[in-house]
């Protein structure tokens, strides 16, 4: 019950943005849960019971507000915490994969020692949308011999169907769109 | 004693990347604390017991390593977290500031609802370097009327002298080269 009006309370506290980055868009603004306290609290409540039934051991965060939801969890869960990050933002050497955005294409790395065979990962990220981004981190998962324990997000905007790019693995979202 | 060994681990686990991101920089990478649950947790007690004392209401973070610890810190404070970020990042109406760079120029934004008149805030990066960008969110909370509780770092590039841009304002970093 009480969950169920919280997550109201989540779901009311996002903005909408129309025309962000671009014309058309409609951006998912999360700033008025972070700098909520109880907002984010609860949240992170959430989150942290999703992925600790996932028994991770390493998480990685999406660059950059997949780092925010990221690393609180891994300070929960006492896990390692392992940035991705867009071309030429890690100083050490890195694996990479490019991917088809909504508009345009980008490239997602991550240090070639941050993951190794076995690890098992949670992927957490604010977003996910047409899952390109996504479907490109569970590549370099892939790579690296590790094993993705499932995917976490704030907000998954459904009729993207984003989560088709990370079939079969488990995904799972707080808020739908 | 055990606080002094636990300093010298996070000290020797910090990764220096020479050339990065341009020759003549030598890179202090923090991905190896980061990906290490001990290491992590070891700067996230430290900093929080810092941060405690400050009695900080927000805590802003800047974009994107800033995240990491910034977002871990409010949670264990039950603090709101703000991202500060690079010009074009927030969808909202910001307000910014335009700084200088060791290489060239940048721009740092907050949302205008983000910080109000009479929050008392902690400002959070992984590296105070020339504290340009630091200077630059100490303007921003000032122009939102508010108060800078204190910034925390979790390393300091002592020789560029990047506190002098937060004096008179209390200034902490958990390892200085």
């Amino acid at each position: 019950m009480m969950r169920q009006q919280d997550l109201q309370r989540l779901h009311d506290a996002v903005r909408d943005v129309p025309d962000f980055p671009q014309p058309g868009i409609v951006f998912k603004d999360i700033t008025p849960i972070l700098a909520d306290p109880a907002l984010f609290r609860f949240a992170l409540d959430a989150l942290g019971e999703i992925a600790r039934d996932l028994r991770p051991g390493k998480i990685v965060g999406i660059d950059a507000r997949g780092f925010i939801f990221g690393a609180a969890l891994a300070d929960r869960l006492a896990c390692g915490f392992i940035p991705m990050r867009k071309k030429g933002k890690l100083p050490y050497h890195t694996r990479s994969c490019v991917y088809e955005l909504e508009y345009g294409e980008a490239e997602l790395e991550v240090h070639l020692d941050a993951i190794g065979a076995g690890d098992r990962i949670l992927l957490v990220d604010d977003l996910l949308a047409t899952g390109g981004t996504a479907g490109a981190a569970l590549q370099l998962i892939g790579q690296a011999g590790a094993e993705l324990a499932g995917a976490l997000f704030l907000i998954e905007l459904a009729f993207l169907d984003g989560r088709r790019n990370l079939h079969p693995h488990h995904t799972c979202s707080l808020l739908t769109f």
